[in-house]
């Protein structure tokens, strides 16, 4: 078997959709953008694309599917959100009822599915300007945060923004809001640089998800909208269903990293 | 009576509640974004949204009312949708039914607000930069074509991209693809430039849309996509009642040009 990374995007949804792998998916299809799924039902679609819209760093639409269509036609047209992601989350009123593998037994006419854009792709860009991923070199998960930054509301959906957070260098945090500009799509610049209370964070090596990371001296934490925000805020209004990727295990789709530069 | 130039858009808006101002809104409260509007029934609404969604370049959202709400929270959150603009248009059925300077007999708790960006901004912005705008210079509305570049299809919504074109010399393109690409929430960069039949368009001098203006001796056509676009796609969908601003008769938000740009 080759290497994942070198395996386009179809190779690699063909393997999972076939049941050949359930692990998490970084590091397959190397330079090709990993979305975050949420599929709710159509009649929350409307508030909550409205509340995507409204908080763009924490929420950045890659794909919304038609009602109904498991298909994600603008990022991967002959893939199915049903069966080409390792492995799903079955949310029932807000709990995690189930992980599994393949949903198409829960899929109905009733469902819309949004891919949100995932760090990998700026975390990509950020190794190739030199600036290193702490979490990345010491594997493991990066560390994310509850804040006090609140989202916009629309409609049932509000709360505030979940960050992630990535120490380095002071003059590697102005390269690094350069680089993650060039990408809105998914995540962006920063929301923050520095002081953690400022933005509502006590503790700072003790994380609200994913795993602490050292922090070196003369390093600086810098913040990123993170993509749990929006089902963290969708889990409080407790839809009937809301299914989601398991974390780590993203949706791969045939766009390029680059072809969501803004320059 | 002040400079309308100088006016706040608060000012500016109560005037035109008050009956004070029909007239277009261009040139007044100078650095703030004009916004194109677009009421549609709930029921459109999710479709829209994702219309606007995967046609960034041609409708750029920069706020959404909430259903049965008339303000506009996010872009002038003591504004009024159904009063703040000089001229409104009715539409039954997709065929313009009525003009009006108040809209609030027509308004709805089924019906939501959609402000899209609208070139104003980065005119304004490739002036700054010392880029004629040539319609301007004459005194004329912006020329607008039909082209053969098809928007992004979501559910009912589909049909061709609309363009607007500013003549200038070719070292002037370069200058503005940088300048119009910081403002993608007002269109953002060109979708074409040179040859126009490359996009449909036969007779540069025949705009669909508009008034033609002069291209001289060493001039390249630049094309944006136009905030017609959405309007004449809801049109083709011929939705029961669809209210807009006449052209011209602009939304003034509360928001600074400069608030939009990404960079």
């Amino acid at each position: 078997m080759t290497n994942p990374s070198l395996w386009s995007p179809a190779e690699a949804r063909k393997l999972i959709r076939s049941q050949g792998w359930d692990k998490p998916t970084s590091g397959m299809a190397n330079g090709y953008i990993q979305a975050n799924l949420a599929i709710l039902p159509k009649e929350m679609a409307f508030e909550f694309l409205l509340f995507c819209q409204r908080n763009p760093k924490s929420c950045p639409i890659i794909d919304v599917t038609e009602p109904g269509s498991p298909v994600p036609q603008l990022s991967a047209p002959d893939a199915d959100i049903r069966t080409d992601i390792p492995k799903y989350r079955i949310y029932r009123n807000g709990e995690l009822a189930k992980e599994l593998t393949d949903i198409s037994s829960y899929w109905n006419e009733d469902m819309v599915g949004f891919l949100l854009g995932c760090s990998f792709t700026f975390e990509e860009a950020l190794i190739k300007n030199n600036i290193p991923v702490r979490h990345i070199q010491e594997n493991r998960n990066v560390p994310m945060y509850k804040t006090n930054i609140g989202c916009v509301k629309a409609g049932r959906f509000e709360g505030p923004m979940v960050v992630s957070m990535r120490p380095m260098k002071e003059k590697d945090a102005i390269r690094a809001v350069q680089v993650t500009s060039r990408f809105p799509s998914v995540h962006g610049a920063p929301v923050h640089i520095g002081n953690p209370e400022a933005i509502g964070i006590k503790t700072i090596n003790q994380p609200d998800f994913g795993d602490s990371v050292t922090i070196k001296d003369g390093e600086v934490p810098v913040f990123w909208a993170c993509g749990v925000t929006p089902q963290a805020i969708a889990m409080h209004v407790k839809p009937e269903i809301m299914i989601t990727h398991a974390p780590g295990h993203m949706f791969i789709t045939d766009l390029k990293n680059e072809d969501l530069a803004v320059l």
